[in-house]
């Protein structure tokens, strides 16, 4: 998405052991227009599938699923990574490793939001080693709905997560591929 | 707003302690369409302030920030909750007590995405005894932002946060206020 690629190379920054910094339009502030457009995109790479339902995760995909779920006229609902008092008990859980924190967390959605047969579609803002990912399929599978396919916004295209997903046979649409930072320029497969 | 107290009657729920659920249409499962609806009404109740930006606060926040930042046209800035490796250390931080939870935790904003002068809406879920509103006002005080007013889906009127904020002078815009609830019944003030 030519858009989106431009937007990374003007507003993106490396930060220390390469990290692509998007924070200017993604994920602290947001540029609502350019969300609109990955939102039509990602329609347009789906359009042949029926999609019931947007299922991320918090914090950084739900505006980015949000905007989306406009264009497929479904309902969002968003895995929570922290223990909620005022959460169901009722819940599908797995258990992610983050890389940039270092430790496991569980993710949940309450069972209720998700039916068995529902075609889901999975959206998020960065996929790395897709472990954030292998989590929510594990939640789909648990409750016995259809994953349709993974959209992404950004994809480090030089880590595994994106070839273990296709290896698994999940369409993955991510909307720009970046390779690993060489001399700290940012570079696109 | 009639369409949102309806929907609150119609599938909000009463817990333990008297806690009102929302989870199956505005912070577990979003229902983007009602979302959409809520963005024009504070669009509306707005409509006369000059708005730069929206600030809001991770997680429930976001969804709402962002459907209603398309009708004012501006960008969305979430404060962030958690500690992350990536984030900025150049922030505004600000320390809020969290009643649900029992305990202080830190809110931290970018300085790079607050500008001095900017005109600033402030947008949650629920207002109850307004400790999460004091502490973002607090970091665009920091900040030296102009407070354009608070936009709130479901204010708590029988908790003091309402009657802080105006107090204080704030324009406080609730789409839902509901009363303490009597014999499990929600009411609306």
């Amino acid at each position: 998405m030519e858009l989106l690629k431009q937007r990374i190379l003007k507003d993106g920054t490396l930060e220390d052991g390469n990290i692509l910094k998007v924070d200017s339009f993604l994920n602290h502030q947001i540029d609502i227009g350019l969300l609109n457009e990955i939102g039509k995109e990602f329609k347009r790479r789906f359009s042949m599938e029926k999609v019931d339902k947007i299922l991320t995760i918090e914090t950084s995909g739900i505006a980015i699923a949000s905007i989306t779920a406009q264009y497929f006229n479904v309902p969002v609902v968003f895995a929570r990574k922290t223990d909620s008092k005022i959460m169901d008990r009722d819940v599908y859980e797995a258990s992610v490793y983050s890389y940039t924190k270092d430790k496991n967390y569980n993710i949940r959605v309450s069972k209720q939001f998700l039916n068995r047969g529902e075609n889901i579609l999975l959206i998020d803002d960065f996929l790395a080693r897709g472990k954030a990912m292998e989590g929510l399929i594990d939640i789909l599978n648990q409750g016995k709905c259809n994953l349709i396919g993974v959209g992404i916004v950004i994809e480090k295209g030089f880590q595994e997560g994106g070839k273990l997903l296709r290896e698994m046979g999940v369409k993955v649409e991510s909307l720009a591929i970046i390779d690993n930072p060489v001399d700290g320029k940012i570079i696109f497969k």
